[in-house]
């Protein structure tokens, strides 16, 4: 296939429309339409929020009959199932676009690329993969989630340049600037769920709210917890956000009471060696249809995610200072692996400036 | 001071002749001088090894006669005394020369503005700062060195994302990948020694030599070994470089003869709880005219350096893997800080790739 610059240009600015819904999708895609006449934008849509009009519905409503002989381009096939909307693709036929140019098909297995073969079905030129990387990076949350049924596991960890968390004697506001502070109540706004482990809660008493950003959502709180020790007057019980607690079957029915008198919901995990299993919380975190989560665990809770396999994406925020101390946490512990061949690798590293400090992205 | 387009260029091809060097003019300078007559560069010369003509004079026998009423452009002050070479000032001026154009000025006391000063007597136009903060980054070591007296002291490490420089079982072969390996022993040719510490030397066994790249020079080989302990048999005991072994007061006389005898030089200090004192060994490193050390310290190591301020730049290697662990090493060990508004802030951070590690480096 081989693609012109306007091709380029379009798609990018899809992918541009698509990526304004970040984070108000769930459990939907990021979808972006643009259509084309004559080398021309004429209409453009995108996904808003789930239970609205999907991407290209929008963008041929607004035109209408003038739709007739253009080119759609898209970040994703268009759907040929009935979910909260009618199917795209069979609209996008009887609009009289004549060809529907995508990044990549959508894996949900009800769709799968019988959007593509209805659109030629009605006579509609179909190409297919131009920034497709790309397309599926914008939408990773949605392909993980809707080819596996778990969510896509996000680490985010805050370090000195010599991988502490926290000074020797545990204190670790702030590690990094108020740059990456906002950043990270930016991904409270892009993902579903956060997570955090019980010692966090009794050290830090942390709210896990989006307060630095301007507000889509707050993130529904979930707490490792195995023995049920979350305080009642915890920072995150408070009503402004669900929270989940997570706890082993040894937990005392007492304090499940209590929390749940507070509002608090429960979900009962087995928990071997106390540790709450966590293939099993993602299945079941899955079926809540909670389809993305962002782990900000101290260094045993990361280590344990990443021991796993079940972290998919890593932000590590590096504050360029040095705390040092042979006691001092890091921002993975566990364990650890034995020789250096059994490291676990990161790929697609980048770097950016969150301020002073540094932000790695990269995937397992 | 303002500059020219024409200034810009000749200065910065100025500062690239006088890198070439690098490695090899110490204790002297760096120094790079370009002559420009009619806007076009006449002559060139750059200080090649200590004890050899100084760039100016290189620049200047070059052409002879035709250096009259041209603008030589240095990015250090010509010296104005007697040492190896006869003061490059009065050459200057008497080759008429018209203009000087120094990015700054010589930080050496026997210097200090009398070489820009014996110009202007001799009715040479002088105009200084010129990409001055890149020319005193381009003699680091020698402005520290000749303004202290005490050597520019660079840490190096090379660690995992989350900041351990060997597994759990101690493995550190290899945390970093063959580009990190050839710019380590790059950093071997340009610093005049390179440090560790006993337990690295019983550990690892290194030759610390400069292999990987074209060599100019093995560095010096420091082990801090208050008791003395290096074996007889350890790599870095070879005859293909110079090695001192610092002791403290209690090491054992045998041990110290036994080690002489093997062609090392002992170096006596005091050493307080059994660690050596190492402002001390600064102070005699620099009467020994050791302008640069490297430290590959481990994690102990690099926090004493740290913790009493002797470093003046770091260069962490990251790899982009994750070892976990909460007995594996980190980078920075020590005691550590108590609270964050105590931590080393770096300044300056500079990120480079290498190979698909990532260079950080930076300046305390």
């Amino acid at each position: 296939m081989s693609w012109t610059k306007d091709d380029v240009v379009f798609m990018r600015k899809a992918h541009s429309l698509a990526k304004l819904a970040e984070g108000r999708t769930t459990p939907d895609p990021m979808v972006g339409a643009v259509l084309v006449k004559g080398g021309k934008i004429i209409s453009m849509g995108y996904h808003g929020e789930v239970a609205t009009p999907h991407a290209e519905a929008w963008a041929i409503q607004k035109i209408g009959k003038k739709a007739e002989g253009s080119t759609l381009y898209l970040n994703l096939e268009p759907c040929s199932h009935y979910g909260n909307n009618p199917p795209c693709a069979g609209l996008v036929a009887s609009s009289g676009i004549k060809e529907v140019v995508a990044s990549m098909k959508d894996p949900n297995p009800l769709v799968d690329g019988q959007g593509f073969k209805l659109l030629r079905k009605h006579g509609v030129k179909v190409r297919v993969g131009l920034l497709e990387k790309e397309a599926e990076r914008l939408n990773e949350v949605f392909v993980k989630y809707v080819t596996t049924k778990r969510p896509f596991v996000v680490m985010k960890t805050a370090m000195t340049i010599d991988g502490k968390i926290a000074t020797r004697t545990g204190v670790s506001r702030w590690v990094a600037g108020p740059e990456s502070l906002n950043f990270a109540h930016h991904l409270r706004n892009v993902y579903d769920a956060i997570l955090v482990g019980i010692n966090n809660v009794l050290i830090d008493d942390p709210r896990l709210t989006t307060r630095l950003v301007k507000k889509i959502k707050n993130p529904i709180r979930i707490v490792l917890d195995a023995y049920a020790r979350t305080p009642l007057n915890a920072a995150l019980l408070g009503k402004e956000a669900r929270t989940i607690i997570v706890v082993g079957p040894n937990a005392p029915n007492k304090r499940l009471e209590a929390l749940k008198a507070r509002g608090v919901e429960i979900l009962r995990i087995r928990a071997p060696k106390g540790l709450v299993d966590l293939g099993d919380l993602m299945i079941k975190l899955g079926e809540m249809k909670i389809t993305s989560l962002l782990v900000e665990g101290g260094g045993e809770v990361n280590a344990s995610f990443l021991e796993q396999n079940l972290v998919d994406k890593v932000h590590f925020i590096i504050a360029p200072k040095i705390f040092g101390g042979r006691d001092a946490k890091t921002g993975v512990e566990g364990l650890g692996v034995r020789v250096p061949s059994q490291a676990k690798w990161l790929k697609d590293v980048q770097i950016d400036n969150l301020g002073k400090d540094l932000l790695l992205t990269a995937y397992l």
